[in-house]
């Protein structure tokens, strides 16, 4: 009998067991987003990296490298952090490096120790579980979080998920995100535009991106990682 | 305008600034039912301390000693961790050394830095409320977890505080359980009958406690922590 678990931060993961475990990474404001986005549309791979200038070094190799600045595309920058931007097989059989924060740190806490990794979002989430019943390995649902905090939108996938998957658990964080997206995943678009990462985004003009991210089943992809960056399974 | 947020584990507590803030906490699975339901029975004050041996020092001053080993009062203690044992005065004007794991920690933790600490329960969930409206610091719900993970019992308190409140906030943990318990406050019992620590409880016979810690308003009584250790403030 499978198990699922989630860990509702980067800062709790040495809590929880890794070891022969697939771990999905979520962080679905934006970084899995658009990673899912990027590589159902044609991208070949895609390397998450820390910071703009360790993104800039991947230009010389003839990478497309993807940045933000306060909201907006950061100078010298092939593109900003929008999912929107790699919709319609916009950079199909490039390269991309992509700077995400909180997204980039759970990628490599996990990938020390798991069996395999994963990315998580809404817009592949019925990929991954149709995926993850043919697995035999637990799943550890790893939420990228906001600077070490918890977040709605990566916790309620969890929540999503598990009652999809629909297996046992003995986990406090998925029984309470299961519930509560039993009462609000027919209007996340509406609960979360409360949540403080989407003000923060709104802030930004960003909401096209926001209700993108939460769109459900958009594609049949599921994302992992490889020695050569981030890959869609499906391709 | 006054603010609260929550903090899901003790072990994200640094990502929080408790500088003049009040931080009320709560391990609702029993520490902080029982230290609310002996001080609201005429028990002088509480220390509560981590382990046996510690505890067993206060016995030579007098102080009655309330420990458990497996579910069960440990040899040569007087009492175990059961809020029931304190009902209808039993043990007035006694002073109490306690042992908690996780509460313990999130105390001494709490009173390192905040301005005030109280311990908060279901059982005198709107005395506390009463008492923060009267208050002009911001509040932090610290809630003891599990072992350092997310627990249920103690997330949905913070959820329900910050209802009754009704103060703005922008954490997400607060109003993921504002949600929470909108939904599943009216049987607590019930839901939690399916969450990690309940069923560890379960295992030992300790229903009646759970039920007993799941109730609303039993005591009009304030517990902070003083010089001397845990008082209630409407003695």
């Amino acid at each position: 009998m499978k198990t699922i678990e989630t860990c509702i931060s980067p800062d709790l993961l040495d809590l929880h067991e890794l070891a022969n475990k697939t771990v999905i990474v979520v962080d679905i404001f934006r970084a899995s987003s658009t990673m899912v986005t990027a590589l159902s549309n044609g991208v070949n791979s895609i390397v998450p990296v820390k910071d703009l200038d360790q993104c800039k070094s991947y230009k010389k190799s003839g990478w497309l490298i993807a940045g933000e600045r306060n909201g907006k595309q950061a100078d010298g920058f092939d593109l900003g952090n929008s999912p929107l931007a790699y919709l319609d097989q916009a950079f199909a059989g490039q390269n991309v490096a992509m700077t995400t924060t909180n997204g980039t740190r759970a990628i490599s806490l996990a990938r020390e120790q798991a069996s395999e990794v994963l990315i998580g979002s809404f817009l592949n989430l019925q990929a991954t579980v149709d995926y993850l019943q043919t697995s035999t390995n637990d799943v550890l649902v790893l939420c990228a979080g906001w600077k070490g905090k918890f977040n709605l939108e990566d916790s309620l996938y969890a929540g999503a998920l598990s009652l999809l998957l629909g297996w046992d658990h003995d986990c406090d964080a998925t029984l309470g995100m299961e519930a509560l997206y039993q009462q609000v995943g027919g209007d996340l678009q509406g609960f979360l535009q409360k949540a403080s990462h989407a003000k923060r985004l709104q802030n930004h003009d960003l909401d096209k991106d926001i209700d993108f991210c939460l769109e459900l089943n958009q594609f049949n992809s599921v994302v992992y990682l490889s020695e050569e960056g981030l890959k869609n399974k499906n391709n």
